[in-house]
């Protein structure tokens, strides 16, 4: 599980990067399906993942900030770095004994939900692959080539 | 990992259901970013993991088909059924132990490479995931709402 986790990080650092060579309006235009810019793709993804690792690791629910605040790539990228330093160790520290534990949490209907901790943890990571398939068909509307989804040749399993 | 391959499976089976509301014309247009039409999407993906899981079962490279022979719906959702029933019992069968068995095979330049299974088992799972991101953005270009990437709430954890 963990290596889709670093996948997943080592991506979204591409991709911040990438966002370094693309103006701020192209960033922040609304597009076509996701959840809308550029820039508040990437921001919603470090949200999701903050916000149903943090209720692992037993913290209250601490509500999607407004992206107003975040909205310039400098501040997306130290958003993303302060999320994941503080989720990482229980990523790190993951074993196969919590797949069963059960989170209960009211969800955005205000309605009660449970889920497996393996369901959340698989959620998040679907989640983040997903929206970053999206940037890679916005990228090519703009001109630009996409960040390489593959797996494969990152060094993840070099170790 | 068999659960993201289960949820992978559930989603395609969405899309490809999702596929018949819509023209052929639709299907087999060229769309900007990603591997190209919708339906070449959806065989691409299946083609990509029925390539990587033979291997891993040991079985010879077959090659890439023509995407021509399988240019229609019910042909596609046909090769997705047929290479699933190859490879499935694979997945179910995998463990722990294969993590880091080594596979060597000939990539599309012709160079011989190396990789861990569990490597390639995620790089699949990674693939067909950011592919039906893509998915997403088109079938909103087509005005129709997309399948969901939601993996909680899709039952796969009642067990």
């Amino acid at each position: 599980m963990l290596k889709l986790f670093e996948y997943n990080w080592q991506v979204r650092e591409d991709w911040l990067d990438w966002c370094g060579s693309v103006s701020e309006e192209e960033l922040l235009k609304k597009r076509t399906g996701g959840p809308g810019s550029i820039l508040y793709t990437l921001f919603h993804i470090v949200e999701c993942e903050y916000s149903w690792i943090t209720l692992l690791q037993g913290k209250p629910d601490s509500g999607e900030p407004p992206f107003e605040k975040y909205a310039g790539l400098d501040k997306v990228k130290d958003y993303s770095a302060r999320c994941h330093e503080e989720i990482a160790p229980f990523l790190y520290a993951w074993n196969g004994d919590l797949e069963n534990r059960i989170l209960t949490n009211r969800n955005s209907k205000g309605e009660w939900e449970s889920f497996k901790y393996g369901e959340v943890m698989r959620h998040v990571l679907a989640h983040e692959i997903h929206h970053m398939g999206q940037l890679s068909v916005w990228s090519r509307e703009i001109g630009k080539p996409p960040i390489t989804a593959n797996l494969i040749r990152r060094g993840l399993f070099d170790d």
